[in-house]
């Protein structure tokens, strides 16, 4: 194996509060311990594609280990081995892999670091099938990846959550209301589940449970009864009622309408309001959760990935992903980071937990 | 004019942070200063209605000047010069401001302080036309009472509602897409403008000045030109298109429908969208900017207002609201306070900073 | 008078939160309304002395509204009319002033913009007489200045320390403690006096009132006695015990020793742990006072005064400074801020209302 | 083994923040799964020795997840085994274990839940050793408890740090300044390690890792020559010059003074001042630490213990300690908490990730 000289680092899918604490401890590490030079390819994977990439130094990454987003830029889109074109008005997509390798060789660059949620580290993995020395970053607010306790970003996530539920308690008290909080998470109920049980929620809803909407108005009721006069419901976006479908789903399916705000929300709102006969209250956080300031959580585990992801790289771990096993953190083979979700077990002991403390799932 | 022995509090129409704030000030003003009892009655006017009252002593406010919400409860609703009762399924209104008068009576009662917006006030000062003592507290997170600087509870949600817009800051900037946040503000869009130019937000749309959709996308789109991929737009609730009518009126008309949400929102995000070209995403702030703990102002506001409500009663101010005249506070009228609302000028000075340093109101 | 057509900043003094969004509303409100160029002096008077300055376009001042600190340095040090020298290992003073004069006449700048408290706009005062065209901005922590409502700064700094006070409180109830917070404020007690009163504090400390220990004491023991078993004191550095003599003064004198920490906080916390028997802790909040993200209100407020500072350039208000007399921004000469102190009025409003809900000044 | 029927539960040692949400868990938990009674025991083991207890229903506990302190109260003093009795103007210890036993016989307690650090943890195992059946829940906001990835109370006291790091960096920064921030960690650097890399700290001094100030100077001089003109430190209580003394041992030898503060901070700042003749300032964070608003981690943690106490308890494992071995809540023998200091690893990932970003530890 040929020494490492170059390092390239990219941010892939959505943006998430820890990004820049990565980038800045993957450039100080190689730097300072190993005196490798680092490269940042601009807006993921479009860059690599493009050919648009920055020298990374020390002063690129000074004072930025506290900001939300990236100094790199990411998208969601353009995956290099289905990269949409557009041809006559048509969309075709093509493999532009071998475009990304050859501009990987231009700029000399001997490994890549690539940060990012499940579908950035599937084209890692892809990638370092096709011999280009990748190592991979966990990163998700969703917390839905395998192979590691926890993704950078999360924390930050349900602490944006967390604080909304808090200030819909003192207008649900004073009010005697139920309010329902709309949280992100797809397919997995983490944030949801996090929060809700940070919040003191007393219902919540994630994909993982289906639900039956009487139950839940039972739950309501039951608090009516003793004394507790509102209530407050946290929903996954990709929460789903017992024998329902996901609307969520629905809604990808009805043209990727992403504008159309609070599906779940409101269908749970209207449906509680007519069977508990309480005022209803909708809030949809969306991409308020991405942003902001990272947690001093989210900072460590960022600063810990990006220099382990530096290690891993000069120890040749190639086709890994840096996980944290609390309280190391180890390289892991992509392979079992990817393709399995890492779902809300209804079994687990938080759920357990949760319900210990009167949380109801509507199961 | 028989000496005051006894006052009663009560918080009317929707919270707001600082409402406790407000209530332990008045205790303890009395108490301390005055020697004189107080009672807090419950729910707004629908505990002055049935007689849900409770002393309040000092422990009964302890600890309370940073908790949000209202330890008295609130209610939108139970005027008492226009109750509803609902009699075989049919709801009709009674005037029972008798009632509550006798209420009064019954307590030994000597004044009455209402703390609350445009709609409390007024059924305060027709309540001090019957000759009942009434001290008035302004209250709306809106801003939009006049007669004062500020109401309290509106730097709290002008604060809540720009930690959202410098959390969409970075994800927008990573992303290069249009952020919208949707805030309250039907009437008035002070906390549009407030937290817009806080926030750095690049497009203000409120109620006093309707927008062209098509100017909206030039400013954005001439940005792009710049360079500044990225673009935040605040929407007050009640912001109208130039020629258009308010997508909140249409609601309100259409059988009041709270639970539907982003009615503005995402009709500016869909018009953006396919004007621009730019991936756009909404959030809803909801009743998030109602709850939490209020911020310094608040609570030193909240604490002035209620320890100068008691003066204003021992005073014989009846009749009249206490005042934010910065730096003082002062006993105005009643009758200057309601009826005409404080609305953005246009021509004022702050619009006109908020032009100046780049922000466009699509005028 | 000849045309503007650049315009030159510089921020003096202690730094506090708000300067960059002043610098950006200068530098934006130049460009945009008035076509007028900008150039940055570095490190406050230092920089105009040794002319370093910088162009500052839209660019540099993109996404600064909400960061802490200023793009441009400042310093506490570097008066240009008595500019300390040192030769031969001897401190000496010489006035520069007529240097600096030449430097902004080099740059062919045609109006100076000050951003600083009483220290820099003395000096900005100076320049005017000198015949330079000289507009101040109201800057300083402590809000101590005379002429105008509030400065920039000020409610950011009562927000961190209102924030320790509530933090203290859960802490002080817990263990039956006597908390103590020593915050800024060595003339003027402003910090102290709204983040106590903002934060349920039970005794404040003020310069402006001298207190008697043995009057604290009494105070808490009186709490005691009705069950509240803690106390919590907010002390401003320059407190000062009747007949004594201010703490700060004589650390002033000995030799400026800023590092010698809580001088007074220590000093109180020994003669009441002594009188009380209650075990007694203190905080010292020091220069976080003076970080950290402006607050809205701070932003907002800086904002306006950055783009009235450049509209009163343009209409000749030189030897103003813009002033806050709410609801609007006005110029006021540079005369009736300086020199005389805004100091808490012991017979005032606000100190009435704090000793309304209970507070002890130890008068 | 007879059936639990009733559990008490009592606070002891420093207050953390999630206290409340503990004791919350432990209540609803007995409650709603297992249909048991709870009582909470006043002022720590203060309360054990003199029966001051009440029972604690769910309203008790409601709405107080995300309060700081302890309802129950605590105290660091009142060892039942060593209890400090005052005759004569004398202080003698006495056993008063005893008493204890009977108290909890009295009310038919069934179980004790002893939410506590090192100190109470261990009187917790010596009434196990004489029978009683404890579980322990680990609290100390210093993490520094063995058998436990974490401690509750930790991640919102490194938070706090963070908080405040964050703030003095914009301040350093416009000044060309030395900033020091002394945080709790008397025998452990965890939360100076934490908050230093989540702040991006320069330096960070702790206990385990003796310095040697010229090599700290030597890094801050480095920094200045590449045109850092600032820098952060971060130094824990505890953290001791090589060769020499840990400063807070001779206080705590010189009579117990935790009036007089900054002892290390002061001292580190004053040979920094001089050997880098840069400006230096001190913050003293104190008590501020231990206050507030648990974060959300340390609710969800708070939580979990609760639940897993009294499920430990059903379970019979007296004499163990839930322990977060991560994703899992598990008992261990309280013997393996106690005794052993959780330390900073000198060669552990964590400081090495923090020297590959570059900081110095002055080793």
């Amino acid at each position: 194996m040929k020494p490492v000289k170059r390092i390239a680092v990219l941010t892939g899918g959505g943006d998430c509060p820890g990004l820049n604490a990565v980038i800045r401890a993957v450039v100080k590490t190689s730097i300072r311990r190993y005196n490798v030079e680092v490269v940042g390819i601009l807006n993921g994977f479009h860059g690599l594609v493009n050919d648009v990439m920055i020298p990374l130094n020390e002063e690129a990454v000074a004072g930025i280990v506290h900001r939300g987003g990236t100094i790199l830029g990411t998208t969601n889109r353009d995956n290099p081995f289905r990269y949409a074109v557009e041809q006559n008005g048509q969309l075709t997509f093509e493999d532009r892999s071998e475009q990304c390798i050859e501009n990987l060789r231009k700029h000399a660059i001997d490994a890549l670091v690539v940060i990012g949620g499940d579908g950035s580290l599937n084209i890692a993995h892809q990638f370092h099938e096709k011999g280009i020395p990748v190592v991979g970053v966990p990163k998700t607010i969703d917390n839905d990846l395998s192979a590691t306790d926890y993704t950078f970003g999360f924390d930050s996530a349900v602490t944006t959550a967390t604080e909304a539920i808090d200030k819909l308690h003192t207008t649900a008290e004073s009010h005697h209301r139920i309010m329902i909080l709309e949280v992100m998470g797809r397919y997995a109920g983490w944030i949801a589940l996090y929060s809700g049980v940070a919040g003191g929620a007393d219902v919540i809803l994630v994909p993982e449970i289906p639900y039956e909407i009487e139950k839940v108005c039972n739950h309501i009721r039951a608090r009516n009864e003793r004394g507790r006069k509102f209530s407050i419901v946290v929903v996954a976006e990709g929460a789903k009622e017992k024998g329902g479908q996901m609307v969520v789903q629905q809604r990808v399916e009805q043209s990727h309408d992403p504008i159309r705000l609070g599906g779940i929300g409101q269908d749970v709102a209207r449906k509680l309001e007519m069977c508990t006969q309480m005022e209803t209250r909708v809030t949809v956080l969306g991409h308020v959760q991405r942003g902001g300031s990272p947690t001093s959580f989210d900072r460590i585990l960022s600063t810990r990935y990006g220099s382990s992801a530096v290690d891993a790289v000069m120890a040749g771990y190639y086709g890994h992903m840096v996980a944290l096993r609390t309280p190391r953190i180890e390289p892991v083979p992509l392979t079992e980071a990817i393709g399995t979700l890492n779902n809300v077990d209804p079994e687990g002991q938080m759920v357990q937990a949760a319900k210990s403390v009167g949380i109801s799932f509507g199961d």
